[in-house]
């Protein structure tokens, strides 16, 4: 098994995860395009896991297999959601901490709210409060066919830039989306701030066979940032949207008024 | 079905959700405090999700069943997450925004870093996400047949003094953890910031009957915030802790730096 910074030969240890499973053609991609950059390891969900965001698997044990889905690169799938990955990587496989963790290439956005929901964020989250510097990647593609050559140029682009950097903040964790066009459309990367936009959500009502309701979640994303700092803009204008994010949910300045009103 | 902001007679309109299931006495003591303070509506899982975050259902229906659990109060069971109880509240069954969203009150701690793991407080957030104020409360005692008096005391008290308030910011969102002792003991209410603590976790390895490897999620708490406007200190401390909470996980000091690396 692999074990955490490999002094022997320098490389860093990278963990690869995703939301997707280990079958998608989109974590494929990620671990191809950081392979040569350092001792990879990928560990993955063995079912599709959109929308689990942080949730962690207690009631139940957790399961790993050896996969051979990525060539000669150690790979395992886990029974549990995104977040057990990165938790049973950590203590189980790399048996220390990696010294990155990317998550991804996601099949589809996560810019804005989608962060809270998204479980190839929250795997990349999770690794950022176990204080290794991680990145989630996504592409605005739903496809299972999508193209993820520009997406894995990025990636390999920006986890490069990171690694040469003299020191990676240990908590550093980005949310990086990649727009759904050729590469040469693309203008560049840009950081960003989340945009303020959500999901105005309804659910598609319908009947069973035995005349008994049930809902379908389905809704409309509306965007109510107008900034051209947010993840949404710069998106919209070919760039790879880059947005910094933190464990703290602190409301530093809703804490103050609050300080206030209940003394 | 209830309506939201019934202005017949001007009783504000009251979500009560949590992640233990409808059936925990935590959530009837939270449905009893706040029941003489509003019209109440009771949305919660058919069955125990703690820890399961933000997740959200995307890949199958959901379920309402009617239940009678909270005397004459409106209550439903849903087959989903915490984050799709709300949900599914607002669209189906209140058919608009309640003028609050109260969870829990959960069996065992929220401060912290467990605010990202809680499904207590995945539904507040989501609620807050869609413009309703809410308030996730939770007792420091995982124990079934836990004492909930003190934790019900404070949570009506809060709540009243919310509802009195000239205006609620519509994104407001409380965490606020309850010590476990007896109400004489408690200090009073404390303003936090979320402590920076965390899980060192260990997966407990065992065998199956038929010599195939699983583990169990276990763990040990360990706290780095030495501060006393922590909710950990303040806990430790018999003050009920209230964090103020937010969606927006962009972090700002770091996106500075970047955008010169990045440049």
């Amino acid at each position: 098994m692999a074990k955490a910074k490999s002094k022997a030969n320098n490389k860093p240890v990278i963990l690869v995860t995703n939301d997707d499973g280990y079958n998608a053609p989109g974590i494929k991609a990620l671990a191809q395009a950081v392979e040569g950059l350092g001792k990879v390891v990928v560990v993955a969900p063995d079912k599709p896991q959109s929308g689990m965001g942080h949730a962690i698997t207690i009631g139940q044990p957790l399961r790993l297999q050896k996969v051979h889905h990525f060539g000669n690169l150690e790979a395992y799938a886990c029974s549990g959601t995104p977040v057990d990955c990165v938790k049973l990587a950590v203590d189980k496989i790399i048996k220390g901490k990696p010294d990155l963790c990317v998550s991804g290439i996601n099949h589809g956005a996560n810019h804005s709210i989608n962060v809270i929901y998204s479980g190839t964020m929250s795997a990349a989250l999770e690794a950022s409060i176990e204080s290794i510097p991680s990145i989630g990647f996504s592409l605005l593609d739903y496809s299972i066919e999508a193209d993820f050559s520009a997406a894995a140029h990025y990636a390999k682009e920006i986890v490069q830039q990171l690694l040469k950097g003299k020191s990676i903040d240990k908590h550093l964790c980005l949310n990086v989306n990649i727009p759904a066009v050729k590469k040469e459309m693309i203008k560049g990367i840009k950081v960003c701030h989340q945009a303020y936009a959500k999901y105005e959500e309804k659910f598609d009502e319908r009947k069973d066979p035995h005349g008994r309701k049930y809902f379908w979640l389905t809704g409309e994303f509306v965007n109510f940032d107008k900034s051209k700092e947010s993840d949404v803009w710069a998106l919209k204008n070919n760039y790879v949207s880059v947005v910094p994010v933190q464990f703290d949910l602190t409301h530093y300045a809703l804490k103050k008024k609050l300080e206030k009103q209940f003394k």
